[in-house]
């Protein structure tokens, strides 16, 4: 990547973003320096707007089907009680992949009823949850499971709709740890050697589920929307399998989620967006249906989303602690978080950019490193990060689109509070995750032997 | 590596392990199927006295200096208040690497007169709690936190004593994320371009800090004890000159911890013991002290050791849940966890064994991959894992030498709940922590607008 000394790509930041006549950062109306004063740091920042903004993209994009958007937001990103809400009332589906995610979007009010059931191990526990969500889908990820499902309904619970998860083997052009496409894959039924076919055909006869439909997901934050189009004609030439082996039709092929986000501004001009995306998807489906001859009906599109609804909605503020000058070398400029609070950089090699929300309008000419405070030489936030000249101890530095798998995948490693989730609206900030506090850290620890309860 | 079909290798497991004519395992009396079924499973099992032995024996190899050990616990192991008190009972002293690890370990009964301060980047509230620790020692890493601590004592704070973190440009042979002595590190003042002496000048003749000494660590999980000869060269060497331009002694040198452990049988003969590793290091700072005259006295030598007391002490119990077959490769087995209880797969490509402690005497002649249960298809937590034929949905199945890095960098991704840990001892275990329930998920989340509080 070329380093370039410009101030931070407003592209990578909320639409509302705007950089006032001092320099200084706001979104939505609310000042970040502001912010990080009033709520302290590390701080995970959403712009509300833009989260709602992003579900009714893809809800437009994608349409419904008797009211149910065929777009479920993919959970693992970001959630909490609020942005549970948050999706319902923006009218998508969820998808959950645990009792975890299901017990904090229905603590969030989001109806049972359009959550979408997912993993390649659900437990008994949480596939009995599943199967009591009125009218909820689940995906069946492989044998293992239907036998589950199945001896469920034998035992009283009623027969669920299901989605069979299939892997398609096509090899998407992303990192290998989120590569879920090829068929050596943990997840879903390969279409190698005819076990997806066996499945559907179990599934389609069974009278213990409801075979909705199938599902595949290529793998996560992609660019090239190509490998769709293949995915699409697998999975109608596989419901045309098995409409000639039944005649039963297919209502629903879910060709997952995907679509990639810019984390840099080398990456900014690249991205599809949702428009173009779901006229990608909607084109490969239609015309794999037709190829196939799966039509009367043609089987509902569905999609899921996650990183490009939540990623550039977000980002997070921390405080600058020390600066290291290194003889030869980048500076180290250390701020209050870490890989606790973003674990994308030491687990994907994930590339962020960084700048100071205090002086957003300068030149960022210094090359420098972002270090995080943990007791790790590995716990880099941003590698070659281009900053204003003269940053220094205190100063808020920000890094942009850290709103998937931040607080999703945040850790106490050294014992560090995890930060508190702020959404901003129309110039005001509510706190909708409170800050951990040192007591947190002790909450579930049983007192020693010879030790009082304090 | 050579895959073998043996049994797994029991010197992977604490001393106390046992396997009994059925072939099932048990360490110090408790059986670890009896303990799945018991208290569920994911689950971190600790052999308590395998933990206390092995604090005892590297206190037994570095010995104590006026009643303290000279060997510290490093907490970002694994900590929690049974684990503080166990350091404490035993009797070294602890390395705390923030405010959260100091509380948990003074929740725990440690005492702050035998913890040592760490971190790149403390923040004023952290080093306001490290000098009111009496006679605790801080680590100081940098001329920004210099500055801090004489802020702090001008402002009425006792004057700390503090060892000065040197970055001594030594390549130990370790992965890239934790070889922690290269010149080019976010930790430290490096020796390059004077700028160690410059920091142990100015921290000697500073009336608001009394310098104990140097301190450097080398990187983590080294098998290589050569490189702590150079280490021990460049503090002697530096003790030296700040002897001749102040006149001063240097009372403690620190050479930082990084004793490996074998996580795998391959592994298994090729760790020092910890006789080993403190006959190494304590030759290496007597010679480099005589080599420059440091003498009169000789440096107090201090290590700190975390992984290498912890790791083979703990083990991970998981319950497999699903088999998946793929054709013309290996099988995966899930499990009910994954990455967000053992991040170091993922995180660091990190090997691990795998075995059914059910059937602990047979042997293992089916190569499988061991995944988790998160919607990632990099979430495995061992790949070309040896086991038994015919391993099934329901067994017990266990990863071990976890006892490091596990609990310690736990997530809560996908928002799954993060495992209780046992300690077993003398056929009894006791629960030292619990495991989150679906309310703790919650327990931050602020009601959402509209929402009452439930």
């Amino acid at each position: 990547m070329v380093a370039s000394d410009a101030p931070i790509d407003l592209r990578l930041l909320p639409e509302r973003s705007s950089v006032d006549t001092h320099g200084r950062l706001s979104i939505a109306g609310v000042d970040l320096v502001d912010l990080a004063e009033t709520h302290g740091t590390p701080l995970y920042v959403y712009d509300e707007q833009e989260l709602r903004d992003r579900c009714r993209a893809y809800r437009d994009a994608f349409g419904t089907a008797d009211g149910a958007a065929n777009v479920s937001y993919a959970s693992k990103a970001f959630l909490c009680t609020a942005m549970a809400q948050l999706v319902a009332e923006e009218g998508l589906e969820l998808d959950v992949a645990s009792g975890g995610e299901a017990h904090v979007a229905l603590r969030g009010g989001f109806p049972g009823a359009r959550m979408v059931f997912h993993g390649n191990n659900k437990s008994d526990d949480e596939l009995r949850l599943a199967l009591s969500l009125p009218a909820g889908r689940v995906v069946v990820d492989g044998f293992d499971e239907l036998d589950r499902v199945e001896s469920l309904v034998a035992g009283g619970l009623a027969p669920p709709r299901v989605l069979l998860r299939i892997t398609p083997g096509i090899d998407a052009h992303t990192h290998e740890h989120i590569a879920t496409g090829g068929a050596d894959s943990k997840f879903g039924f390969t279409l190698d050697s005819g076990i997806a076919d066996e499945a559907a055909l179990r599934a389609a006869t069974s009278s213990r589920v409801e075979l909705a439909g199938f599902h595949c997901h290529l793998g996560s934050q992609l660019f090239d929307l190509d490998v769709y189009e293949a995915a699409a004609d697998e999975l109608a030439a596989l419901a045309a399998r098995l409409r000639v082996a039944t005649g039963r039709p297919i209502a629903e092929i879910n060709l997952g989620g995907g679509l990639g986000v810019a984390y840099t501004a080398a990456e900014a001009g690249g991205v599809p967006s949702i428009a173009v995306f779901a006229h990608v998807l909607q084109a490969a489906h239609a015309a794999a249906c037709a190829r196939h001859g799966v039509l009367d009906p043609v089987p509902r599109l569905t999609v899921e989303a996650g990183r490009s609804i939540a990623a550039r909605a977000g980002l997070t503020l921390y405080q600058v602690g020390t600066v290291k000058e290194v003889p030869g070398g980048d500076p180290y400029v250390a701020v209050d978080g870490g890989m606790s609070d973003n674990p994308r950089p030491i687990t994907y090699g994930a590339r962020y950019e960084a700048f100071l929300p205090g002086r957003a309008a300068e030149a960022r000419p210094l090359r420098a490193t972002v270090a995080g405070k943990h007791c790790e030489q590995g716990d880099l936030l941003v590698r070659g990060a281009q900053l204003p000249a003269g940053v220094s101890v205190g100063d808020v530095l920000a890094t942009p689109v850290t709103g998937a798998y931040a607080h999703s995948m945040a850790s106490n490693y050294n014992l560090l509070q995890r930060p508190a989730v702020v959404f901003v609206r129309d110039g005001e900030a509510r706190v909708v995750v409170r800050r951990e506090t040192l007591d947190d850290l002790v909450s579930r620890d049983v007192a020693a032997r010879g030790q009082t309860e304090v």
